[in-house]
């Protein structure tokens, strides 16, 4: 493989594409396994892609695969690690020393407590203060690394096993992984860690990650964005509800919108009751 | 477990309820250990599971489980098994001869090719070759089953080998198996096969293990029905459109429906850049 | 992709390499991340894979991900289909309809049920016996695959849906399908499917696909030779047993088998309670 | 459910059984579903078991379901997530506020790096040595817990949001989480985390486990014990060293153990080449 991209993200971190398997054109492929020549009408991929995304028909995407390298602290890790159906292999603290490596956080990012979001951050901190949380972040990552590499002792004087020395530092020095995924469910972590309630640190690795899958696919892409990332689910009584609010309006108010297609449209009215 | 709710499905076909682990309580139980002391202010059950359901935080119903018997032809069985978290048990024709018990279609279920749906059933045929085309069926499988007992032979005379014989059965011939899901993958289940484009032949399963998890779980189900059986999701430009549709009418127009919270209302109203 | 491999399989199926990601050398590359700086001294590359092998590190073979298209009667799909892991775009008889291929098995497969094994087969059936069976196969099928066409209709008087008509047809008609899944997870494939307890008909898949996997990646497949598909497990009783039998021979009458690394054989002699 | 049972794991650890679904009757009971009529002669239950334990027949087991609480180190956690199959609800440090719980090894557990074995523990450090370690751990995070709650701030004057604040805290900190797996994946679980290669930290953990499922399934706990933890695995070359060594014995300097079935004899015997 020659391809090579890289994006840094915060501090220290990146994610770095190591292998890919497929394209659009391999989702194509293997969608028209399923459907055989029944599909001789469908003759575009782009709307083909964009059907099968629209349908929920996830298994074309199942059969592309990215492989990544990344780098990124440990509490982001723990969130990641709960997309189970990824391939991982970590950097093993347990064989190898951890290197110096800490997120600080910036002093934009230094926010308070949300008032609204029980699990998010709120209003930045006034600059004085968050000037001062950010150096308490620095100086603690400073100490415990000292006090691990202390535990672990010299060559001539070991220490502590690493395996246990690991357990004082704290969540925020960095680890790192290959983690491979199939691209349906690299859609889903996209869709779940590019959400506004997602915490911006794990947030920022999803947004490196999505340029690379615009690059690599181009077309899953922006069908993921239409119909997934920018898409909205209603209640079933919320429905009815937006039935009633445009009832009136009819189809003659509105017309068919650049980029939805004919099919789309019909689907799009039907939904509102209109036709 | 006293429990024993069995639905008939088909015309040999069952659902029957084996085992459960959880309810509607060990739903909001496990949640509670993720939100820990910052939940204090959510005190209503209801509430809680409507709210985890419509914010897609699925893992406190992956925490129950249903385990159930069920018989069904083998073209149904194929479809089912795609639903790749569940657990089965399948009765095995290489150890075991199979049953007599070939599914055979109502004739108001013998329908022509769908003129717009490529992969389902469109009108139903007139009564004469609905007959006909039943009492093909009918005499079909009853050949193809003699067969199968001349290639087995007798205890006196055996023949072929089960796992050999059993290649010549048509796909209608009925199987069983033990199937075990955790609640949540359960509801994708029922999401995908109580879709208007699900087979019929599935769809019936659905319908019927939909009955049993609705008299388990009431105010999960309930939850489910709202959030995702009779919920809709509109892509990027089709919310664009709505919010154009409705721009005008601000919320004078409507008001709060039953059954929505207020805290759903407003999520509705901010969707729509009325607030 | 330039690579083109297909091997044909029974009468009328195949399977065929469409595409791979990683290599022998990508196993050890996503080993060495987890090892780290600590690794220096593991230099040789088929050390490290058979290592991870024997010890059952497992997530470096999962960083490989494999891609073929098959074709093979339903009744092998269906046990195919049980190994969740893979990835399957299979042709839909309801979109499309299904061509006239279908599995007889070969006289000298032709067998009786086997006296000791519940699942199998044991002698061959004698050659009259076993030409009356597979014209009994080849008889069938075409009588069905009529019954069919017929149902079917034509484009002037079409008749029963697709997804109907088809249920008539036996498992032993082919389907095909793409299937795609991590290296990990296919050798649990093969060592499952190559097992001589395994049906004859999905075995030579197995083998088809070994060989394949043995071209792609030869050090890996070797390990996986030695390792997993040649090895034996005995339980704690027999392991005791063992150690009394060979208790007395010492070390001194066997010594180092070629193939066998000194780390092995030091393994070994320890499990018997040599050293 | 009555149940409950809890076991204490290190300073302030536990295992705590939730929920369970299924009993040894119940794998015997999916078994049989499998085998259907064919089974009549398969009349003892635990040799059922024990022979699908013994031959890889891993889906009777998957039909029994245990749901744990669980309290351990983060450190223990990240080890512990990596099962994949396993359903989880984690302590949200997000929304909560972290507890003022930190592991401490005993000073009988504080050792040297070891000298053979790249990822564990060797010989203990001296006593005077374990008990200044010891001290450094407590003080440690000591510090750590009071850094994070000054960053936390007050009611009166809030700090830095949760999400970030945590970051500072070590790994060695307790989190909790519900806990749920099919039986098959727990013996998994147990048979990589018993081994003695695994950190002593999450092996208390599995040998508590381990009690808590041999109470539930007994008789498959014990074919476990024979068939997975205590077996062992010889690779295809030493399989042939194996038949080598004890060839000259014949079958008669051994007899049948106890314990042993008569079947399992003759596997071993042909295994060796002695039948």
């Amino acid at each position: 493989m020659t391809i090579m991209i890289e994006i840094k993200v915060l501090d220290h971190g990146f994610i770095r594409l190591v292998d890919k398997m497929g394209d659009d054109a391999a989702i194509v492929q293997a969608a028209r396994v399923s459907y055989g020549t029944g599909t001789k009408t469908v003759n575009e991929d782009e709307g083909l892609i964009r059907y099968l995304m629209r349908h929920h028909h996830t298994t074309p995407f199942e059969m592309c695969e990215v492989k990544f390298h990344c780098k990124m602290p440990i509490f982001v890790a723990r969130q990641w690690v709960r997309h189970r159906t990824a391939n991982i292999n970590e950097y093993s603290a347990r064989y190898s020393v951890l290197e110096r490596e800490f997120y600080v956080p910036e002093e934009g990012q230094i926010a308070l407590q949300s008032a609204t979001n029980k699990q998010g951050r709120g209003e930045p901190l006034d600059l004085y203060r968050a000037r001062r949380a950010a150096s308490v972040f620095d100086r603690e990552w400073q100490r415990s690394y000292n006090v691990y590499m202390d535990l672990l002792g010299t060559d001539e004087k070991p220490g502590v096993a690493r395996e246990l020395a690991r357990t004082v530092l704290p969540t925020n020095i960095y680890t790192q992984w290959y983690w491979k995924c199939d691209l349906h469910n690299i859609f889903r972590f996209l869709k779940l860690r590019m959400d506004s309630h997602a915490q911006y640190e794990i947030r920022v690795y999803a947004e490196a990650m999505a340029k690379i899958i615009q690059e690599l696919f181009p077309i899953a892409y922006r069908a993921f964005e239409d119909y997934q990332l920018n898409a909205r689910t209603f209640s079933g009584p919320a429905v009815m509800l937006l039935r009633e609010m445009v009832g009136d309006l009819g189809r003659d108010t509105v017309t068919l919108p650049e980029g939805m297609s004919q099919r789309e449209w019909q689907e799009f009215q039907k939904e509102l009751g209109l036709l």
